[in-house]
């Protein structure tokens, strides 16, 4: 199951709207004879990589699987019945799934005389599922905050200097972060200060993610780069936007404006709505902190740059806390050095809010 | 050597004015036959209680110190001259001796004809005696600036509550730094609007640092907790200020103002005129920026909470920085979990400036 949970981490960034999955099957022996994970949406599932490795030696075998295999015929077949037709004896699965239309295939593979297991390695596959599970449970994306400060918390100098806080290596784990993730997003402050590209590079075979800038007036100029044909781009706007100096093919998404701002929760769940399961939150401190009070910050990711500034904009705004006990506790769940820098990664200590 | 270089760590935060030394004599067949370390000024060197838990089966043997044996005749006789007496034949000390006064050790020790080796473990033993030895060769305190603040940068929320920031282990842990250092320094701000005790809870044995406060226009109220009688207290003022309304015997320090504020390096400087060698500086922000604006800061210990706020008073105010060019780049040398925080160590990437 530890190689099926590896296996499954090969497809991060590339399967939304499905979940990430490895299958690693053994013959009667307990030999490995097939291995597989889902690598990209609309695509062959795990099982069905490994099974067609496996080939006959799969009969009266095992498959190990990080997810309960699917029982719903999408726009691939269902799972369960595709390991009952190899004749495998026993499913041995790590994390059941949370999704009404898919789950049942352990039931399935029951009917069908199948020995069926789960919860074999459960928090580590669930750990490296976790943006798909908790998008399917909420019901919106996975939402990652992403920032880079000095020890002092501080994102820029006093002149609004930034180039660099951080080191390279941090700023190629950025990388790396938005190659797992579906969707980038910036706020309206960013995107005009920044002038941000957003894409991936240095990833060989990464998928892009989708860029999201909210632009409630629709004020970014044509040339900004993050317009530019290096990845997909939707720019949020209000209803009323005048969008006519936007190139042709520019895609867009009207929401309604709440206090002059788009909401948080109508933008997630329009994202959802179109197959983006994880969200990287990459800026600036004001739409962070509307992410933060509005309970929709899943992860955060900080680079910590060992410098101080004592002056210049803090890396979070507003959040709506006003006294300590109100303070948004997290855990941390690492820490690790990253060239000179920090990297910290924290969690909510509380079940995020769902709206 | 690395017995003695742990010897040496006890007597941290009781031995100002003078270093932190270990010392382990073996006898002729190499069997260790005496420990001892520097306990506190005034009395005996590590050498010496080494020496005398030894007696004669010192003779021939050989006497491992963290620090070159010293040369000079202060409250205590020459070490050099109590390893020839005691007939050591050999004597091996990890860091030479910057003092002037006390250099020379080694050289005496060879006259009469004893081995002398330097250098061992010299990394491990100079660690150890940091402070010390940064102050001998600054000709100032060795100065720690210690800092509380969530992972956004901030020491206080939006309405002034700082109570807790931190874990109770953290705050075990500054109790620790206090008793390592000979004084605990706060500016007037921290001084007015967190009236703090700054001594040492919660250790036992542990020598109480001098507590200073900066206090130019001497506002501090008589009631004060700085000003109880936990531990020694020294206030410092401007050269005019009016202190009648003190309580009798409060010592105070009268400075100079310099345009309305006391000079760092003229309180450093007499601060080393003391005895002082090393100084734990808390608070506040605006002290903090002036130290580092100064060079006067050798080490940066931050704990941080897996928090945010958003808003609040930052950890760290103006230190002369405007351009990202100008941050004040730190080594990381140390990031560990302390209860649910995280404490991270630094020292400025150049060597700090001499004034």
């Amino acid at each position: 199951m530890r190689r099926a949970v590896d296996l499954a981490a090969r497809g991060l960034g590339s399967t939304s709207p499905n979940p990430v999955v490895g299958c690693v099957v053994t013959d009667t022996a307990g030999n490995v004879v097939g291995e597989g994970w889902h690598e990209r949406a609309g695509g062959p599932h795990a099982e069905v990589h490994a099974l067609r490795a496996a080939g006959e030696a799969a009969r009266g075998g095992t498959a190990y699987v990080t997810l309960e295999p699917c029982n719903h015929t999408g726009r691939t077949g269902p799972c369960a019945q595709a390991l009952v037709e190899a004749g495998v004896s026993r499913v041995v699965y790590a994390v059941p799934d949370p999704n009404p239309q898919a789950s049942g295939g352990a039931a399935t593979l029951r009917a069908a005389g199948v020995a069926v297991t789960g919860g074999l390695l459960e928090a580590e596959a669930e750990a490296g599922n976790i943006a798909w599970l908790t998008s399917v449970r909420l019901g919106r994306p996975h939402v990652t905050w992403k920032y880079a400060a000095t020890l002092d918390g501080r994102s820029a100098a006093a002149d609004g200097s930034s180039r660099w806080i951080t080191s390279a290596a941090s700023r190629a784990d950025v990388h790396r972060l938005r190659a797992e993730s579906d969707a980038v997003l910036v706020g309206a402050g960013t995107l005009r200060t920044d002038d941000p590209h957003l894409a991936v590079r240095g990833i060989d075979g990464a998928t892009q993610p989708l860029r999201v800038a909210l632009d409630p007036r629709a004020s970014v100029l044509p040339t900004a780069r993050i317009l530019d044909d290096a990845a997909p781009t939707l720019l949020v706007v209000a209803e009323d936007a005048d969008t006519r100096h936007l190139p042709a093919g520019t895609q867009l998404l009207r929401l309604p404006l709440r206090d002059g701002r788009i909401g948080v929760h109508d933008l997630l769940g329009r994202l959802y709505a179109r197959g983006v399961r994880s969200v990287l939150l990459e800026g600036g401190p004001t739409l962070a902190g509307a992410f933060l009070e509005g309970g929709a910050v899943d992860r955060v990711v900080g680079y910590l740059a060992p410098a101080l500034l004592g002056a210049g904009p803090a890396a979070l705004a507003d959040a709506g806390v006003t006294n300590i006990a109100q303070a948004l506790r997290l855990d941390l769940t690492e820490a690790v050095r990253l060239g000179p820098d920090l990297r910290i990664t924290a969690v909510p200590t509380t079940v995020p809010k769902e709206h």
